[in-house]
């Protein structure tokens, strides 16, 4: 049974806080076994990387067959049915709708001084995606890193993606060659992230890592952080549930337990402001963990890190989501624009009860790639952005020069950078200097 | 002497390619000790950042006076001139109205098939900035950070500024107060950062931690990221020069040297089409050197990082700026809008010879915090984007379920998520019941 708490507990706020801080990573320390892998990528490239698949994948292979050809993609993604085609295709066109709203405009203005200012837009040169193999080896998270990425006008997109033992996800590839990814190479673990930052004799370096992975390839990625840009690294996955007792529990329980099948760490919470609509839902999951398929999954990670807390009211309800800062946040009220109004952190909202949040993970249109672990706070989900970067532009005029230029002298003279200041000087002066006609 | 680099030497991409992998930063590993540091301060709070301070900063504090009063930065900036007050407050001004342009806005749209999808921004409830002491205390680097977080909305916005011996600089405390800064430390070093990123009796916890530092400060704020959001970890400070042969030599000698005097691993860079032009701005860098105030620092900078480069045309320019994806590129030729639309990866662009490179530094508008070591292939300046995250929506209603719903359950049956796929057929099943009148 997981945690029942209730407004009225004496010790409600040192439980709360206890849920908020409670720890469900293991920090496995692999980062020595890391740096010697990016270091052997470094020094010895494709070899090193053949070693480390041989050792870790059982497969071997040759700088000939690094890369999944485009004749293997083709005979793979022919054994996937129509039907799983065509949502494949919907979903990847409903993202490619949403993240084609987020390109950032380029700006250009002139000010009062006649100084011409803005910024430009372009997009990176070339990303890499890491896909895990095996269990997690989720096509919808190649359309969810992919399709931005594309979106932005990445110009070489790369995949790695593991094929343990030679087993191949058709899935997965025919995601990628849906969302227009360039290059797709059969590697994984920290080896794939160090040939992606550092490149080797067969794949060339990419500027920008995104994607999920295992704690080798979240260290990695921290390891390769400035020589390449990379994404969050992403920590066990949560959502929220906000639902007053207008609601089926049955149906509430479910979405709490979409979360909890992912992962034995991840964190189903339910927030109500009526404790026997909560205790109706406590006692469905209970039911449906008898036959879920991952109840192995999901029965650990609701017993350890669900929770349902019962509150006076959607007010308190409001705070106590913005203290959690939630990855996913869905809410089953009445008036659930109004309740929406009244959150500031949160990852992704899922608004009313035909939004569930697996619509979003899969089919909405919105990235799938949020958030966790209360960051929130401070950081957004994956989006157009990520495959973008700015440059900002900035031309004076004589007459510009002559309005901002001695202010810009005087406060490099009180920082004492002289020739900061002299570099503008040696313009006003000859400014100054009478002109020839 | 710096390097001269001709495209017509033999060994032109051998050099050209060590100049850019020159490692200009020494590693010093103060990892260990910056570790010990952040757990003290969270074991201890104010009585470790207490004795840190008085070890490193010769400065016995009490928790009463952590923070620097009202009163104590009314004192001290009625210290400071009336020109130096205008200066810094015309260089807020314009900072702010550069940084307005970038807010970005909420979207909200209903597709197709009736779901709403869209987007909101919201800032960053807290932030914290770090001002270096001593001879980096730059006030220009307080408003380059402080305004866009006040322009993005930051509600509580917070200073540590060590004050070694005491000493405090009066300008940087007018740029706070200029900026809106709310609550200013006197505390620096690792301390200073994890104080902001796990609080002290005294001292709140913020969501986000910006702003430069010395290795201690990087390293730290590297350990508390996840905990709290951090800005990049700034490398040395460089700048490209792509100048043809109608520019006035002394000028472009000036503007090389002024990222030089910041420090001596400072990388100044020129492009010239033009080898005359080339020697003419050797030469006056060499005779600027004799007398410029800081001279020990420009000098090693120059002689050690410092490169002229004489190149085929400006296409040529063009692709290896390209490859060195400067901090800062100024282009001082006659048709710079043409060049400027060739360049990809740059920081900051400078436009034409009225623009040095000290006006973006100060007052232009745009920010001084820009990509360092050639990140700027993959990431952009300090800018409000920092200090706002993004929250998805997204809202079904039974129409938008039915269309989009049964491609979601398929796609989490593909990837053996039952519970993702239940969450959306438990919805569907009811919308296909025969409904109630």
């Amino acid at each position: 049974m997981p945690q029942f708490l209730t407004h009225t507990d004496p010790d409600f706020e040192t439980r709360f806080t206890a849920l908020l801080s409670a720890k469900r990573e293991d920090s496995v320390d692999v980062d020595d076994a890391v740096a010697a892998i990016i270091a052997d990528v470094r020094q010895r490239g494709d070899a090193a990387v053949i070693e480390l698949t041989s050792k870790f994948d059982r497969l071997d292979l040759t700088p000939d067959t690094l890369a999944i050809s485009a004749d293997e993609v083709d005979a793979e993604i022919a054994k996937v049915s129509d039907a799983d085609r065509a949502a494949l295709e919907m979903a990847a066109e409903r993202i490619r709708a949403y993240h084609l709203r987020q390109l950032p405009k380029d700006e250009s203005w002139s000010d009062d001084t006649g100084a011409t200012l803005g910024w430009r837009w372009t997009p990176v040169s070339a990303a890499g995606l890491y896909v895990p193999g095996g269990l997690a080896s989720y096509p919808s998270s190649v359309l969810m890193n992919a399709v931005p990425a594309k979106v932005a006008g990445v110009g070489r997109l790369a995949i790695t993606v593991p094929t343990p033992d030679g087993i191949i996800n058709p899935l997965v590839l025919l995601a990628a060659r849906i969302s227009g990814v360039d290059e797709i190479y059969r590697i994984g673990g920290a080896q794939a992230v160090a040939a992606l930052a550092y490149g080797t004799q067969t794949i060339p370096a990419v500027d920008k890592i995104t994607g999920p992975g295992n704690a080798f390839v979240a260290a990695a990625k921290r390891r390769v952080f400035g020589k390449v840009g990379i994404d969050m690294i992403a920590g066990p996955s949560e959502i929220l549930v906000i639902a007053d007792k207008h609601n089926n529990p049955a149906w509430i329980a479910t979405d709490l337990l979409s979360q909890a099948e992912h992962d034995e760490s991840a964190q189903s919470l339910l927030i109500t402001d009526d404790a026997a609509f909560g205790q109706a839902v406590a006692d469905e999951v209970e039911a449906q963990l008898k036959t879920l398929e991952r109840t192995a999954i999901a029965t650990p990670s609701w017993r350890d890190y669900g929770a349902i807390i019962v509150v006076k009211d959607l007010d308190q309800a409001a705070e106590l989501s913005d203290r959690i800062a939630p990855e996913h946040l869905e809410l089953c009220v009445e008036d659930v624009d109004a309740l929406a109004a009244k959150i500031t952190h949160a990852g992704a909202i899922f608004l009313g009860q035909w939004t569930p949040e697996a619509i979003g993970d899969y089919i909405g249109g919105p990235n799938h790639v949020l958030p966790t672990a209360r960051s929130a706070r401070f950081s957004s989900g994956l989006s157009v952005m990520d495959f973008v970067k700015r440059t900002t532009l900035a031309k004076m005029t004589p007459a510009a020069l002559r309005a901002i230029g001695p202010n810009a002298v005087r406060l490099a003279t009180s920082e004492s950078l002289q020739a900061h200041g002299l570099s503008v000087q040696a313009r006003l002066d000859h400014l100054n200097e009478p002109q020839p006609e």
